[in-house]
């Protein structure tokens, strides 16, 4: 069996070093076969293409091995690329940036370390899955809830660490993080926060310490492995109104993001909101996929979307939102959120009050992630194209929250994706704050075509360079154009590339964690001949 | 005139490192008497003590004459301190931690540089004070309101980079800044997040860019000078009730903390509201000092402190507050809020309903600073011994929001300060978020008086390490026992502060800015001999 060799390592380096590792963690844990590693490759990049291919998967259970890990990573000088459950889909899944890096899958750190329901926090280990935390949040009786993504099959740490987004109150400003445990390149185990004090009584409840605060620092980064993380759980409010807002006419956007943030700066809407155009939703609650309303290879045309946003009816924009609190407090706000939208031409909002007893027997994906139940719905989207060999990635630039910058990023994406990769222009407009949406471009296509999969990363590229002229940059990117998403945050220079640089060359000096995530590169690497990092 | 040098720095170095930032600054701007000294010594350091004596003060007015001091710093391996306005009384002032180090004082960087009313922040340089971005709100006629500190006269950013507290919703969890530019040791000018892409949108809007975010790296730490940060202003509300809650037994003390909580987790009260005891609201209130109330010289007994309760009717405890919003949102919190309270046995609760046009000329210096009007009332404290002589250091640790926790902590502090330190026990419970508060102990003392002095320093590094060998860490700290403090954070034999004298390492490798703070010291400073960093 031949083994994709990272650059710089030799056959014999990466043979010994994977001896190592099977001694450490145990064989059955050390991943070499093709087939047993395919689930921990980028499901949704071209299967002929090996790029991002990995040499082996090692799955470690405890602080200890991945100790044990980087020990032999850094003797070997091997590279590792770190992924919590490896369901990073759409930037890349587990695979790793380096072809040849060993991928080290916490999945087997799974356990849920605590649940305080006075103080409403959790910590989890890095394997933990939303659905995990959930149960055990439910097995428990603890009357608390967990902001979650929208696929429940994630890592709660590893979404927060790639800067992924969750849907209750706690989702805004992803601040729901609080203490980490951290090991470092070398080794070393580190506690942030007021975790660093033995025993301490505010580790998961201040989220700074004495000093300056690292947490963000690990997170979209390579300086080190978080093992464990507190976060926090709403108590569960005593009404949720899950809400929709319909509008008919595409131009309607504008005076909807308008309206949106004096609601979301008012706390009259609180959580994270999904606004999404016809096709967007329309993938997700068509299992037949675009072929049911539509059999050209071109984008789809104006007026089928209007007869799908009709017969599905659904709109041409759809905003899905939720409003928590005491019941009185929920009548108020909805009173005035649905006076607000009323003033759009032909807008239609409605909601449905739950009590704490009826949350957990919600059945619509949507209203049951916003009260925090995970679940697999919307993997329906990625049939739109190529039915179960449906792919997407995604290109989600950060833009404030007017009905002017809508327009221009709106209406930038939706040319280049329909011109350049003659696909559909499926939009998700996420509220991170009242401030500020991030534009989430679900790009789907056929995995089986390639034309179809190179179209679509070629168009994200053009994206990433076009927006990031007009002063948009990426929250989070795919593998494929981390490079040029980063190099967009470019000024004086590029001095915060070299920042990172700086601070990546001290902690990591033999380069191995994590090489080129979010385009920061080890020294080594850097001054690679063979043009390594891409740039 | 003789200078007071730093450790290894000769005489003629300083020196000609003076010639030189004079010419990079203009002569007037480089302070070397000590009259023109005194305001940037902090205050409440016994006068003929000069452990943290600097050797000059230089006040530079813009980006480029701060690059040039570190060009001048970093040739000459002399220290510097940095402080916007100076005013970080109670933790040293604008003092250095190493003596002789050049404070290099930003009060003439005091430019607002924007205000964006729809988006609802506003950017601004380092000398910039609360009353300042005060007026030029007010001046602009923006119906936003400032998230401000206690004392109007200090800086916005350096209240911010020293995790300091303020009391508007925006103050819980210090989350109102967005978006910095620092200038690095090495004199490299960076700007983060959104702001590192040129000619951003998202600048001010989204709290992270793509990458690791540092932004919070630059607080409480010595990697850098921040010489602009965005703030996030709230939109003005339409109703804003400042409310009071009263009780009168000391014992009252765990159940106001754990209805508090709940109250917090629901978002009936949002902000940062202040338990007081007795004796820290007498201070604010009482200009003639405790002398009106008390003539002996140890601790305030129990019956003197039941008569000032009731004769200035301000309780055991009392806690300002505040609720924010619309008007029958408002109603309805308070109805909740006065009901939770009220099951204490004599608890009183009240507040009063103002309309916007009604906030600015609110007369009541509490009821101000929760809708954003700075001022410098409360400064009356410091004159409850010494009168106009006296001084005042904070001992500051973060605890959970429970009951039990308050009483433990509580009865430790005051245990302490009654008994080692024989001063009255002045404490301020500070809700930073729903799940913690930060106990503000102000220890009070006649500046003059030597022993009285050294007792209140004294007093607190016993409590430093009994709090902390509870598990219980300061928020912030003085210099005088900024080490200890953060020794406390000791977790894996203190691996936090190495991963900080890593970064500090390869970020300032002559170790020029800020040696010390919060107990990150350069190498050069670790290794001396001289006991320089006081462990």
């Amino acid at each position: 069996m031949s083994l994709t060799l990272p650059p710089t390592v030799s056959e014999s380096s990466l043979a010994a070093a994977l001896r190592e590792l099977e001694q450490a963690v145990g064989a059955e844990h050390v991943l070499t076969d093709p087939e047993d590693m395919l689930e921990f490759r980028d499901p949704f990049w071209y299967h002929e293409w090996d790029d991002f291919e990995a040499s082996a998967v090692v799955q470690p259970d405890s602080v200890e091995e991945i100790q044990a890990i980087l020990r032999i990573a850094n003797e070997h000088r091997v590279p590792i690329w770190v992924s919590g459950v490896g369901r990073n889909n759409g930037y890349g899944g587990s695979s790793p940036r380096v072809r040849g890096s060993i991928v080290v899958n916490l999945r087997r750190m799974n356990r849920v370390l605590e649940i305080n329901e006075e103080l409403g926090y959790a910590v989890v280990e890095p394997g933990v899955r939303w659905f995990d935390l959930y149960d055990t949040i439910q097995a428990g009786g603890h009357k608390l809830r967990l902001s979650c993504a929208d696929l429940g099959w994630g890592s709660v740490v590893g979404n927060t660490l790639d800067h992924g987004i969750t849907y209750l109150p706690y989702g805004q400003d992803q601040m729901m993080q609080c203490g980490m445990e951290v090991v470092l390149p070398d080794g070393e185990l580190m506690r942030t926060g007021n975790w660093a004090v033995p025993d301490s009584k505010a580790a998961h409840v201040y989220k700074r310490g004495l000093g300056p605060t690292p947490d963000q620092l690990f997170m979209q980064s390579n300086y080190g492995i978080v093992t464990k993380m507190g976060v926090w759980l709403l108590p569960t409010p005593e009404c949720y109104m899950p809400c929709w807002l319909r509008v008919w006419k595409n131009e309607d956007l504008p005076q909807v993001i308008d309206t949106l943030r004096v609601l979301m700066l008012d706390k009259d809407i609180e959580g994270v909101p999904q606004v999404l155009n016809t096709l967007c939703l329309a993938s997700v609650l068509t299992p037949e996929g675009r072929s049911k309303w539509y059999d050209g290879d071109d984008p789809m045309p104006e007026d089928v979307i209007d007869r799908v946003a009709k017969e599905m009816d659904i709109g041409r924009w759809i905003m899905r939102f939720a409003i928590y609190g005491h019941e009185d407090v929920v009548d108020s706000k909805f009173k005035r959120v649905r006076a607000a939208f009323e003033r759009i031409q032909g807008a239609e909002v409605w909601g449905k009050k739950y009590a704490p007893d009826e949350y957990d027997s919600i059945e619509h994906p949507a209203e049951k992630v916003e009260i925090g139940i995970p679940n697999l719905d919307i993997n329906t989207m990625t049939g739109w194209y190529g039915g179960e060999e449906g792919g997407h990635v995604a290109f989600s630039p950060a833009a404030p929250m007017t009905g002017g910058s809508a327009v221009e990023i709106c209406g930038l994406l939706r040319d280049r994706i329909e011109k350049k990769a003659n696909l559909d222009y499926l939009a998700a407009l996420l509220p991170i704050n009242a401030r500020c949406f991030i534009h989430i471009t679900m790009v789907i296509f056929d995995t089986k075509n390639e034309e179809q999969v190179r179209g679509a990363y070629e168009a994200q590229k053009i994206l990433v360079k076009e927006a990031g002229e007009r002063g948009y940059g990426e929250y989070r990117a795919h593998l494929d154009f981390m490079d040029l998403a980063a190099s967009q945050y470019s000024f004086n220079d590029h001095a915060y590339r070299r920042f990172c640089e700086t601070i990546k060359d001290a902690v990591d000096p033999n380069g191995i964690l994590m090489p080129g995530r979010h385009g920061i590169w080890p020294k080594s690497m850097r001054e690679a001949p063979s043009g390594l990092n891409g740039s």
